[in-house]
């Protein structure tokens, strides 16, 4: 890192934009981008996108645009997504299964490496490669298969005890897919994902 | 609007959150607000936020804060989703059934109205309350309800050839989950989830 100031919030958020994209360009071809086409394409201002990399150093020379390849390579560091996460995966509902078998994990840091739910005609069934295992049995599982990451997909109802239990489980980067916000310590990170925020994002243009 | 001039896409996008952020305060009971707690809340810098909104005129009174209630109620307006938007959901595997169940669209502008599949053994079937219609019908069914939005849940080797017949069909809103990039002319709106996009945003503070 370039100097010993926390590197802001909104700047992370934007660096897996930006690995979408390069990943995107590569699997296209291309080597070399620059910062007007990376603005052009992601809808954010090419100083904005200059400015963020700045903050880790020096990726590109004046006027010679980015090496894809190295650039992709560099944030995936940074983020810490260039090894794979196991995460826990809570609630074996229809949700749950879509998860298992989606396809968007694959090589961007992350796998499904257990299952859990409440429901004791799901615990020990099988979803996809994983046995379903008692969510009130979770917070020591964790613990020794030493997990950080952890996907909810169960009901709002039960979002806040679930997540509860992962914390204590040790468990520090939580996303939701429940709608409703849950309360986690400082240390804790959650992350939502929303549909409906997606969609209000274009009926402006409709 | 204050002036002739588009607003930027990245500033439209940022308008959903800033709508989910006043809700919750709303629901917390609170009735005022500024740019400053807002910007606390959501890591972008109050500047912005208060950029942001100046495209739509003026909101708050300096040092008075905003009236959470109207600041909702004007990006509802701005977002257009002070309606009720029907939209088709393609796919009615298990993420389309997590979709159907979904509790996170009401009040938010968005109801499903109808359901799509390839499968005969799904087709005239039910999924909650909807008939599983064959997508073959899909462009044709679309245009007969007027819907203009549409949420695709299919594998990604089905996304393009379903987001051509839901263009075909007159939507021009899609929000998909499937992990590949889809090409739509350029009056078709697309929204991406990716989870992996959110578990990248923590991944960098463990």
């Amino acid at each position: 890192m370039r100097d010993s100031k926390p590197v802001p919030d909104i700047v992370i958020g934007r660096l897996p934009i930006y690995l979408r994209a390069l990943t995107h360009m590569l699997e296209d071809g291309q080597q070399i981008t620059a910062s007007k086409e990376m603005a052009e394409r992601l809808g954010i201002s090419s100083a904005q996108i200059r400015k963020d990399l700045s903050h880790f150093g020096e990726f590109g020379k004046q006027g010679m645009g980015y090496d894809i390849a190295h650039l992709r390579d560099q944030i995936k560091r940074i983020l810490k997504v260039d090894r794979i996460w196991d995460a826990a995966l809570v609630g074996a509902g229809d949700l749950g299964h879509a998860i298992v078998q989606y396809g968007g994990f694959e090589g961007r840091g992350f796998r499904v490496a257990c299952v859990f739910d409440n429901n004791p005609q799901k615990i020990g069934r099988r979803l996809g490669n994983f046995e379903i295992c008692d969510v009130v049995e979770m917070p020591q599982k964790l613990r020794e298969m030493g997990l950080k990451v952890a996907i909810v997909a169960v009901p709002a109802s039960a979002a806040q005890a679930v997540v509860n239990d992962l914390v204590e489980g040790g468990v520090r980067a939580i996303l939701t897919y429940a709608p409703i916000t849950v309360s986690v310590p400082p240390d804790v990170r959650v992350q939502y994902t929303d549909p409906v925020t997606h969609l209000q994002r274009m009926t402006y243009y409709l």
